[in-house]
């Protein structure tokens, strides 16, 4: 058995991974660690586990860590991973980071967004964990930067079509909403029930720091500059996200064309599905799952291209892509630990 | 005191309707019609209104609400206010329709959207009740058709930009997004609880029949063949609509320059209101008020402008705006029965 | 006008006092004090409110105070307005105070629950704020001790029947359900969107602060010591409070006499609607407004008798029972300003 | 494998169940009924569960049920069941019924507060299948009466504590909370989502048809005849019901005794977690799993227990419970199929 640990266990994209990862038939969870509870029992800080698993959180060590796990993942909050990792690296650890840190390619565009970079050296080895797009390279990763949520959502719709040519690069618009797990465990006012109840708003309007991210990714696809014009929402739920993206065919396309594409570019990949035709994605239908559902449509009068996708952002767009990615590092079956039946509501 | 009919009351649209019009100190309800509900006192259907109102509802009959009311307010499924407005109409009444059935100035486009027309001769005299652009012809309307929601949530933010030819008329997206009582309270799968909750997902992507309502209202303004690509969505919340714009400048503009181009745009009204700099709309900010929200962001960099509107959808999105059309119509302050002061969450 | 503060003007209680005396013809806001946005305008904190309003939130000044307002609302956390009402009250201000801090006769049982009381000479001559119960005595209060929300939701259907003796005084058991504004705007996990959503749950079991002073009240009412097995729960929406009330009749009755009795021990009070007999209370009925919605069943196999009782949390449970002491105070209709029409959904 | 089928598959317990027997290890789905979707793909009726299987929705028939499946749950309204499942036993299939036909041993008992009963015969040998209490008889049964999900939180929290005497038999108080899935997916008001938003409400009074059916069981579990005032209340969440039990002991025990005792009934039963003392169930703790999580707390002063329960109404209440018995009548571990790892939110 692989031995995992997580670092910052009891934040929401932590305890998820806890969750799958307690529940996956080829690793076992050793170390959990939580700065705000340590000494706490796991399950007394999400009473739902009780029964699943007896680990008691920890404060963070390295020595305790190396010794006692094989892979680690780190779900802390930015800049921590870049002060930690490399030292886990350098003791031949293999790290999943959910943070944005190793996410970049180029320094610059990251200390532009966050902050100076105080592991630039890794950033030429770590990659970037899209499971469908890298699955070679994760494979043979000592580090995945695991990307955003909101990456997630807009890329694995965008890039098969970006690459193949068939969108206008520069026409790009990606309309995101995001169930409010998306904004963590930490308190706030933006996630204070009172506040969150009955509202929909637009956040960090041309602003976020998931979009270099996307474009990054997105114009290494593509082999051009593509710019994205990249508006998050805030819903009322707790977990979800749908992305409507809007951008102008580069050719006169029909939409079985596209949709074809599309079910041929991800026809080795368990967990895109594209949605039937008289279908659009729906969050309650990936709620609590790893899958990434995609649907089209195309507005012939108007020569646009619609494209919806929808993810459970704690799973396709945090943990569950992270467990995929250990999956592919393992070379095990990617759905390993991941293939739980889905709620029908 | 004006004595008021409303027709369909025990609908979502005309249960808002009767909640302002009770309470308005110009006019007195003296008719409530309901199909479903005829026979039964409007509180016992709405208990939150006890000790408001005594009315029972009735059966429609025209002899008996062209008797008791001076203007009539139909909140009613499209296809019956044309065929029964006609002769309220004929009988001097003044009406205001919430359907879509008196929108459209070219009934092919309604024919094309909905069924044929059984009384075109009147939309050449219907007035569009959107009440910020349309005031001067509401005063003297005899027969208002009250604007969409979406619509409205598109029109306003737009129309002035478009009026001055500061935005590229081909370039325009709109995403909107709505709480569930835009459905009714007909009983529908999309409104069953379980159905909603937790659920974010697009609706009639491009198929919307807002959607020519608004390219129509906005070519008029715009004075050129404006189009919009529309697609709505459903928000787990009760009441409130945020509608997300994309469009390219005509020309090159400050935010400042657009921002003090609708303030002076709107100045003179009361129930538009410019959001300061930092701000963006939220649904929470307008729930329960006939306001209209709006914000602006420019993306410098993609050379794209982000307009955010927010509404009621029940309220500025239907009856609200429709009571401030009959205040226009009645020639007091446009803001009497629609001054209450927000609540603040 | 008289002139009115609100100390502690931007937690959930004041901001809803300050939505109805900023729509109460007879009053006049002067002074909002908030430690936490003193200098910032009331509506940058609550911008729905804007247009409504034009004041600064400041720092507390007994001076400023004292110069500028005749009334004085304190909604601060308890044991503060033990430590700044008594000058407040030598200033020959009028204080209607929100916290617990002078709403028990016995200093022992505040003490017991709370801390040290620092202004116990106060507790001799405040007044508790049950409108319905003691308006006599609010008319000439200097200081009211404003009820807690769930006291009133428990006294409001008890105190008739305790005190006419129908009710075997040690049989009740009171089981609330709160929304989550009752928990104030202070940031905490309780209060954090992704562990309410989806979440029912009793909290305080047996141990809640307002146990004692639903008790201390009763107990006067019904002239013997009066027990109430109380267990609060929070359900994930905004406002609303429902109590389900369980009791032994001391006596053989049928549901007609009770109503009856408690329709003629109400009948004077405009905020206290007894249901018709086929219905039940709905905090859905009552959101936004000043009512106390009771309702009655008997179960007569197992001789039970229970009662229902539906409020807003923030408005009849705090805010606006304040505003109707207030006019209670100034000599006016005690409906002033709060009579708007509730909303249907 | 032993091959399954489901009547009633698209509504929500049947659609849960469908779930769960779909990930279950040592089952096989072969048919799925349903009336208003047959001709259907399953998946295109619940988009979630696309790539999870691949049934089309059928009429029911009874031979190709009984040539195709061994064990048969029917999760179809009350009086269905008991016209057609006589038949299925006749041809030896074993079947699992989740409405209340088969509950009651005392066919008065459900023809009071149901229907005439036209397979009396059957009562005699159907067991009552809650789990916990009745796997002997469950093992052996041919035909299983699947608990109501009110008294399956009704009777866990109760039943050891009346068997054992410590409980007054007449002083058993049980205030309910129910999410909305326990309405079901048929349309209705009830379930409308502007009016369950917001909204907290009781609903059958003293009334509901889960009454008898608790106090039954708990008769027979006391031996003596057990009245329960039941009053069950609907929350606005989805999945997930809270019972809160009040009732007097019988004699002087201490929460401890209490608490251990509880503990020591339920040793065996994987299913109900005991709460640690400093703890109160919640819905989001158990919500998607078969768990009931009990809790404990004495009001000493009022010498009231109080007991708290907590289930996912469609799991442990429902569908979960049904699954748990087949697998006590398969002789297999009862947590097969439903030992997933529950989500932390």
């Amino acid at each position: 058995m692989t031995r995992i640990a997580v670092l910052g266990a009891t934040g929401y994209a932590g305890a998820e991974l806890v969750r799958i990862l307690s529940g996956h038939p080829e690793v076992e969870l050793t170390v959990l660690t939580s700065r705000q509870h340590a000494g706490a029992r796991f399950d007394s800080v999400y009473p739902s586990l009780s029964g699943h698993l007896d680990l008691v959180c920890e404060d963070y060590s390295p020595d305790r860590v190396s010794n006692a796990a094989d892979i680690i993942f780190t779900a802390l909050p930015h800049k921590i991973p870049m002060e930690i990792v490399p030292e886990l690296i350098r003791r031949n650890k293999k790290v999943i980071d959910l943070s944005a840190d190793f996410r970049f390619k180029e320094a610059a565009t990251y200390e532009a967004f966050y902050q100076p970079h105080s592991a630039k050296e890794l950033l030429k080895t770590a990659v970037y964990g899209l499971s469908e797009l890298y699955s070679k390279q994760i494979q043979n990763a000592k580090l995945v930067g695991n990307p955003g949520c909101y990456p997630t959502s807009v890329i694995l719709p965008l890039a098969p079509l970006l690459k193949k040519g068939w969108i206008d690069h520069q026409s790009i618009v990606a309309d995101s909403k995001s169930g409010v797990s998306g904004a963590g465990r930490s308190l706030s006012l933006t996630s204070h029930f009172c506040e969150v109840s009955e509202s929909f708003k637009a956040y960090k309007v041309g602003d976020h720091r998931h979009n270099p991210e996307m474009e990054e990714v997105l114009s290494i696809e593509a082999r051009k500059s593509v710019n994205v014009t990249f508006v998050p929402h805030l819903v009322p739920m707790s977990r979800g996200m749908l992305t409507t993206i809007y951008a102008t065919p580069a050719q006169n396309l029909t939409l079985k064309e596209i949709r074809d594409f599309m079910v041929s570019s991800y026809a080795n990949c368990h967990f895109v599905r594209i949605c039937p035709e008289d279908s659009v994605p729906n969050t309650l239908f990936v709620r609590g799952t790893n899958y990434c559902d995609i649907g089209f449509k195309l507005d012939h009068r108007r020569s646009r291209l619609v494209i919806i996708s929808a993810i459970d952002n704690l799973v396709k767009g945090a943990a569950g892509q992270a467990v995929q990615n250990m999956n592919l590092m393992l070379g095990i079956d990617e759905r390993t630990g991941l293939d739980t039946v889905p709620f029908p509501l």
